[in-house]
């Protein structure tokens, strides 16, 4: 299917009134269920303490999405004092990159205004990185955010939106170095925090990030707990989930057969990468 | 919300034609949404081995479920030759315990025939195992299944189904004892594998189940190169991931805690277990 066939089947999709803001999503039935879910069967949470609000973060939906990537800091908070929303162009249902369907929460243009903005990655940052209305609205909500977050290369989505000019950022290992493209200082770390800045590496990352970013905002003891209640305690089988622990040798070849599918299905890659940095007045010297 | 002004809630949503497998979501839309991104923006798969074919591996979805608990594994095993599926009662979007809305790709009464089955958990199992239609197909495409798996309380519905009895099994550290009243041997381990049953601990050990399953499945290799696609070298921020490694009355308070709000909101908590393991002809002992 290319890019015509695709938008023909949205609008398709619109006609059946299946989608779009005016569909069948923007009824209560939604809102209703997660209401329902939130109070007979949600997780204990932690009282609110003298003079403390709840958070709002905001997630970024996009077809294509990592679900693992927002998925594990989603876990971490919405159980302490959050309110979580799953933000997209529109009500339609994302499809994350293991094909299940998402139903967002809120859109662009109603949610402009949260405490946390949080850009989940994705296998092809190169493609959503061009979406226009996208990179606008991250535009938007991170310039008036307090903290501006993002895990794998939700990195990518920050930087052409011009959130990472002179801030240290991390992103999936195979790509992080383009993040230079959008004026960011590639740091090769699972969690980077710059001021109000952090960025996780990839897709796992997510749990560390997110933990992390509790501890920052509620106190260890919550972040502590909440670790016991995801019992977070990972034993990998394996000791092969970052370049600097395999042989420099299999992560080039890794990073190589990961390169060759980009260029497959993303030949003009340095070329939006070179657009971008353009735009956002980036010096790229080699 | 009760359970009548849920019912009620179903009923007017299935009258809006927004749900029901006759309803819109039994259209194409969201299986060539699903077949777009697995061809244009899928990570890369590993070449199909001479005659070696795709698994099949079902994902039980069901208001409530964590999410945390089968994206981990899902995520892990959609890049090298699953079939992936999301399976429902039917094809209404279910809601997980973040208020996320998910889209089931399959229904009980059309996915009779699996390779793996794996049951995510939820905060609340007593309310899961109550259902009756699940807990049939589950037994009914456990039975069948090559390998049967769980995440977190997962177990639970394993265990209702009468697919654990005289197994080990693993489940959230805080409530894996009431394995027993389903036969099962409770075994504190963060995965477990006993035959072809693989039984994973809380939430987030659906990850390191992923993993083991796939080297089982697909060659430590395979496993390996996903470990670092997924870039898994976690570090968590504490120290605070299990009861092992707590404080014992710290890990009491917490279980008391959770314990406290599961018999809040499921007072017949003990009823329901004592029901079951009578017929499942389970004879419990003190």
């Amino acid at each position: 299917m290319n890019r015509r066939d695709f938008n023909r089947l949205c609008a398709k999709a619109a006609i059946l009134g299946i989608t779009g803001t005016t569909g069948v999503f923007d009824n209560s039935y939604a809102k209703e269920m997660r209401q329902f879910w939130r109070i007979d069967n949600s997780r204990p949470i932690f009282p609110v303490r003298e003079g403390e609000s709840k958070k709002r973060i905001a997630f970024l939906l996009f077809d294509g999405v990592t679900s693992q990537d927002f998925i594990g800091p989603a876990t971490v908070l919405s159980r302490s004092l959050f309110d979580v929303q799953f933000v997209a162009k529109d009500l339609n249902p994302v499809f994350d990159d293991n094909g299940l369907g998402l139903m967002p929460t809120s859109t662009f243009s109603e949610m402009r205004n949260i405490d946390i903005l949080c850009v989940p990655g994705t296998a092809n940052p190169y493609i959503q990185i061009q979406k226009k209305e996208m990179v606008e609205w991250v535009e938007f909500i991170g310039n008036r955010a307090s903290w501006v977050t993002s895990v794998c290369t939700g990195s990518f989505i920050l930087g052409a939106a011009g959130l990472l000019k002179g801030y240290k950022a991390s992103s999936h290992w195979t790509m992080i170095d383009d993040l230079a493209y959008f004026g960011a200082i590639p740091t090769h770390e699972r969690v980077v925090i710059d001021r109000n800045r952090i960025t996780g590496g990839g897709v796992t990352s997510g749990i560390d990030f997110g933990l992390t970013l509790l501890s920052i905002l509620k106190g260890e003891n919550v972040a502590k707990s909440i670790q016991l209640a995801m019992e977070y305690d990972p034993h990998p089988p394996f000791n092969s989930g970052s370049p600097k622990v395999v042989r420099s040798e299999y992560a080039q070849a890794e990073r190589a057969r990961f390169y060759g599918w980009l260029e497959k299905v993303t030949p003009e890659r340095l070329n939006i990468l070179e657009s971008i940095a353009k735009r956002l007045k980036i010096d790229i010297k080699d």
